[in-house]
């Protein structure tokens, strides 16, 4: 401990001292974020190496001059909880590996990256290992997140595939996060319609987990992107699949909900969409169904907005004009565009029969010159029709 | 014509002048409404007989002094309207006849009028033809409508039915449409809960109507009350079930749409429920049925609430208090009050062996002091143990 720790790497070369940060924190850690993006990725490490073992360095306030309480408090416990990951570590070694498996890091600095994700602050992402195509800016730019439970029912991935195989219709990115469940048939639905995907993932890229979706998530490299922006070899435990989803949240242009109960985690990737401003939707399902419960809680609490299909989805995430849903009126019938006099008119005479004048206007209502007009009128668009002064309805 | 029309009862009975103009208008006629509520139901009748046959008073503006076009058109347009309504008119045949039939006329003047039928203004029901329970206004108190589809499915007559049970439960009073599907569902599911129901009809009140439901409404009437703003005898066409509609989105303290099409009447309650003021609730179902595709539009348009149970039908139609629904919030985890350290930690020990604090800290990203601080903390409320300084997590 007595000797001073040294980097076994370039700390300036972007890309290893990227790599670096990704394997000395877990994701989130906001310090990090807020000191790489104020000395940089490779300054900020230096400075890490400089006062790791001097916690005097450290305590005088080595960054910057700037040591105000408790953000110094703050550091001194993040270069602590930094420190345990520093031996052994060589970025260029773990870049290497990964390339061999055909993946490669996007850092920010690379026109590659999806800057949607720098909405997140200090707990962006420092780089993210990618799988597939790599080109995430272009991926992010039309995008739309399917998320929901693991435990899903079958009118959930039912939804979810119908949903996707839409948005892909539609030319939108279907962005999920490789489980079980809701999201396995969103990427499932974005592949059957030949379209890009992107699965977010909680653990490390290389491993493409969970085992059962193994064929799956090799199928949305081929086709999209595997993501992580946990380094190669991690496991995915439940906080970072809670980290994981604000990164789904950031990355798509809106988020929607297809099933989910009432504790499921996709409720937390709802809630990353609405703190960063983007669109939320819920798909509704039975009430009865324990696992749209969630859905309802967001719809209710007027979180999300009602999405039923892939045309409502689209104008959650696309540009305000060209994704707009055209109101669905259905069947339109031949009596929509009567007037009350009109309707009850139509309503009047005898369907067999012909009626006298008189005798339809007391059953409607209406004054005599106000029937003759109307039944004139409805004359006039086929709906009634007359024989020697007494009327008929037609249609309906 | 020549001879001037003379009324054959005494019209200044309320009842009788009541009855009367409820035969003489059609349902939701608000020059009928402004000049009964101007002049009282006897003097506007008295007037009527006055004017019907005689232009030239009406032209000079015998109302009041009042005759400001276009005031003055639709009340001439009105006369020559009702008109053909006076010939035979015998208000004490009808009630006398609905008398005998266990039926009674409810008026604005009883004690018994449901006072929240007013908030319709000029097209308030003029009187209510009543079988059953008479006492509205106790009825009208604690109600809540429960209106949709005739072609409902399964799943809709089981929400409709379950409900009402549970309003009933909640000491509502289930108001419905006594229509088939959704209306009956609502219907039976109060009787079956032994609670009280109200059925507005949208044709006379002495006829059951439909057919099929007979039997049904004939038990509504035993355990509540069947309602009518038009006479007996009279048919229930399609203009008057829109009418009626806004009796029943009026008379209740909210308005659930169980199961709607896009196109389904139950929408116009739910309409007529909004502009005054009530509250409306729409029942989720699934995506793929058309039979909630209503409901569903009005949860996207933000024109209703969603509703999943009775506590959540009764929090809109009930007292603010009282009978607000307490945040579910499913089952309690055991990690559920962790904080991140908590949480990574309980993560990050491995279940089965027991490993070193030092393992651990990796593992999570934490500084070892974080780490043997939350392990004590896990250690208290039975989430991690330790052996020998070993460390090994619980529960989970």
């Amino acid at each position: 401990m007595g000797e001073r720790r040294r980097a076994s790497f370039d700390l300036y070369d972007p890309l290893l001292a990227r790599a670096a940060w990704s394997r000395i924190t877990e994701p989130g850690d906001q310090v990090a974020g807020a000191l790489v993006a104020h000395l940089g990725a490779a300054d900020s490490l230096a400075w890490l190496y400089e006062v790791v073992d001097d916690p005097h360095r450290l305590a005088l306030g080595a960054l910057a001059g700037r040591d105000e309480r408790p953000a110094g408090d703050r550091l001194v416990r993040a270069v602590e909880r930094w420190r345990g990951r520093l031996p052994g570590l060589d970025p260029a070694r773990e870049l290497g590996a990964f390339g061999r498996i055909g993946g490669r890091l996007v850092i920010p600095e690379d026109p590659r990256w999806p800057t949607a994700l720098d909405d997140l602050g200090a707990a962006a992402p420092l780089a993210l290992w990618v799988r597939g195509d790599d080109d995430l800016a272009a991926l992010s730019t039309r995008s739309l997140a399917l998320v929901g439970a693991r435990a899903c029912t079958d009118y959930g991935r039912h939804v979810a595939a119908d949903l996707a195989v839409g948005l892909v219709d539609r030319r939108f990115t279907v962005v999920s996060g490789g489980a079980y469940g809701i999201d396995a048939a969103a990427h499932r639905g974005a592949l059957a319609a030949a379209g890009r995907t992107v699965a977010f993932l909680a653990g490390g890229a290389d491993r493409l987990y969970p085992a059962g979706n193994t064929d799956l998530l090799r199928a949305v490299l081929e086709e999209g992107s595997v993501v992580s922006e946990v380094p190669p070899g991690s496991v995915p435990s439940r906080v970072r699949f809670l980290h994981r989803n604000r990164l789904i949240a950031a990355f798509s242009g809106a988020t929607v909900v297809v099933e989910a109960a009432w504790r499921s985690g996709a409720l937390s990737t709802a809630t990353h969409a609405a703190v960063l401003l983007r669109p939320v939707g819920a798909v509704p399902g039975p009430v009865t169904s324990m696992a749209s419960g969630g859905c309802h809680r967001l719809l209710r609490d007027a979180k999300a907005v009602c999405v039923t299909d892939a045309a409502e989805a689209a104008e959650l995430g696309g540009s305000a004009g060209a994704d707009a849903v055209t109101a669905q009126e259905g069947r339109h019938e031949p009596q929509d565009g009567l007037d009350e006099v009109g309707r009850r008119l139509w309503d009047a005479p005898p369907v067999r029969a012909h009626a006298p004048v008189e005798s339809v206007a007391r059953t409607a209502g209406l004054g005599s010159q106000e029937t003759l007009g109307g039944l004139g009128h409805l004359e006039l668009v086929g709906l009634a029709e007359q024989s020697g002064g007494r009327w008929r309805r037609l249609g309906g």
